[in-house]
């Protein structure tokens, strides 16, 4: 069967068939209407949309199909997880480049359903158009509630206050590192599973996010454009300084391992797109929420002086200096 | 200033200031974190995404980015519309091809502003990405009271019951009558200016979705595919005959006089993209509805007949056969 062999709406319905469980078909309209729609209740509505491309987010030989789509969605709900909102459902708009085929098509949406079940949403909709080149927009839509004081409980990056302390989930840098070796060939070696994985199966750290919430946590950032870019988010908004010590950022072992030292913290700190959690609260909060599956890691603290700047320390009490900058979307048409 | 020189932060600035009034500040979480929020009340969200990219939808020579950009909002609003919803935040992904200017960037932002304030609706959040081709993909959100019975008050495909009468507002086949001209170089005749702007220009029906539903209508879809086309998504999704007079379709004037009047009811009838309602119901509830602004028109009737089928008569008795398919976006790499 060949993808030119059905029509839109039968291969709607075999993306929906694929999509098993991740598909809503019990909300009050399910996909095939004009517009989906399911019931809300009296409290705040929290909303993204993320875009993942072909050349620029992702090269078919260095991620399956199925990978695209689960990272797509793991994109998505990651910046609900750093909002502390639960996650709901999912639209998806599909380009389907020249060279897709059907098989590809259904690891698409084989990737999406295994990530909707890992993380807990669920595909209300969506649109698949035929285009240029291959990617995938995903809005993703949660919701939050209120607090007794009438002040929606949320995570914000404006949210650091000086005296807070900086933690992150995970290992910071395993993505990039994952990446790395892909590209390098050395995606099989025996340590480099569980980077490759960060890379390709990404986690949204949503119950981290809503338990952050719960221990009076209000501030943070998901780690998608490198610890110090995503840092640097945080002390812009919230018009405060941050100080990062960095013996004390989360490395991946297998990263250093496979990589060296210095290559793996440089990963951490510019990489991106580990989708972990940064958090700035207090002391016991951050500290409470270290967990054997999820580990969070304090990295540094909130200050008031140099407000909008991020500075590294090394245990020397020398500054770290990146080898390159962040990543800029608007830069970079290279593939990350 | 080249698009180049201005980091993905500075561009997304420029583009709020170009969305003006568009652009929602007073929402709980605008633009700037990792996803929007705003307030939620007991009831239902209705929402809906749809990509629109270059080569299959548009043509930069036949539509500016700022028409594009209006162009996909008008689109989604749509589909909210015929849900008969009340649309309210848009998010919007922006893919820029390597061709892409920032005058464009300028355009399209303008584009999406205009529209936004043409249709009542504001964008909450997006994303800009580097990539191969141009496009936007928009999730628009929107929501629907709950009615007395508690049963939610929204116009569904399947809502078609044998006894309603069909009709369907404004001019079908405009749009697609307006593409026409301008790619045969006529679009700077002076009977074309409205159909021109019929296809650059749609506007989402919300009004009139609402104000069906206050009168107890309870099935619509929006014309996007072709009449025959929609028509038959209601069909199958009621499980009723539809029966058209092709004399009562509402082709536009200004289409007969420049094109012919089989042309002008062809492209209606194959045509799409008008964003025009269709709306199955009492013969008064659609009357009613029926204003000089926005006319209503009844061309045909629901049956209990060959369900899932569409039959459109002419006046001397002969059944209409198309000159070709609707359009089928998985098998159409074409412009429309």
């Amino acid at each position: 069967m060949q993808l030119d062999d059905l029509g839109e709406f039968a291969l709607i319905d075999r993306i929906v068939a694929h999509l098993g469980e991740a598909a809503a078909r019990d909300i009050v309209v399910p996909s095939g209407d004009d517009a989906a729609a399911w019931t809300t209740v009296e409290g705040y509505a929290v909303a993204t949309i993320d875009a993942l491309v072909e050349g620029t987010h992702f090269r078919r030989d260095t991620m399956s199909m199925a990978d695209v789509g689960w990272r797509a969605v793991a994109a998505n709900v990651s910046d609900l997880a750093a909002m502390g909102a639960e996650p709901q459902y999912l639209l998806v708009a599909t380009l389907l480049g020249p060279d897709v085929t059907l098989e590809d098509v259904d690891g698409l949406a084989q990737g999406i359903g295994e990530a909707c079940a890992a993380m807990g949403v669920r595909v209300a909709g969506g649109d698949i158009v035929r285009a240029a080149t291959t990617g995938l927009s995903i809005a993703a839509y949660g919701r939050a509630r209120q607090t007794t004081d009438d002040i929606p409980a949320l995570l914000r990056r404006g949210g650091a206050r000086p005296g807070d302390r900086v933690a992150v989930s995970g290992h910071i840098g395993a993505a990039a590192a994952g990446l790395v070796l892909i590209q390098t060939g050395r995606s099989n070696h025996v340590a480099a599973a569980p980077l490759v994985r960060a890379h390709r199966r990404p986690v949204g750290r949503v119950a981290l996010g809503r338990a952050a919430l719960a221990l009076g946590v209000r501030c943070a950032i998901d780690c998608s454009d490198g610890l110090l870019q995503d840092l640097g988010h945080i002390a812009q908004r919230s018009h405060v300084g941050i100080e990062v010590a960095l013996a004390q950022v989360p490395v991946h072992p297998a990263a250093v391992e496979l990589l060296g030292a210095q290559a793996a913290l440089d990963l951490a700190l510019g990489g991106g797109e580990d989708f972990e959690l940064v958090l700035t609260g207090g002391r016991e909060a951050l500290m409470a929420l270290d967990t054997e599956d999820v580990p969070v890691s304090l990295i540094g603290r909130v200050v008031a002086e140099h407000p909008g700047e991020v500075i590294a320390w090394a245990e020397d009490g020398s500054v770290y200096e990146p080898p390159r900058r962040g990543w800029d979307q608007t830069r970079d048409t290279g593939e990350r």
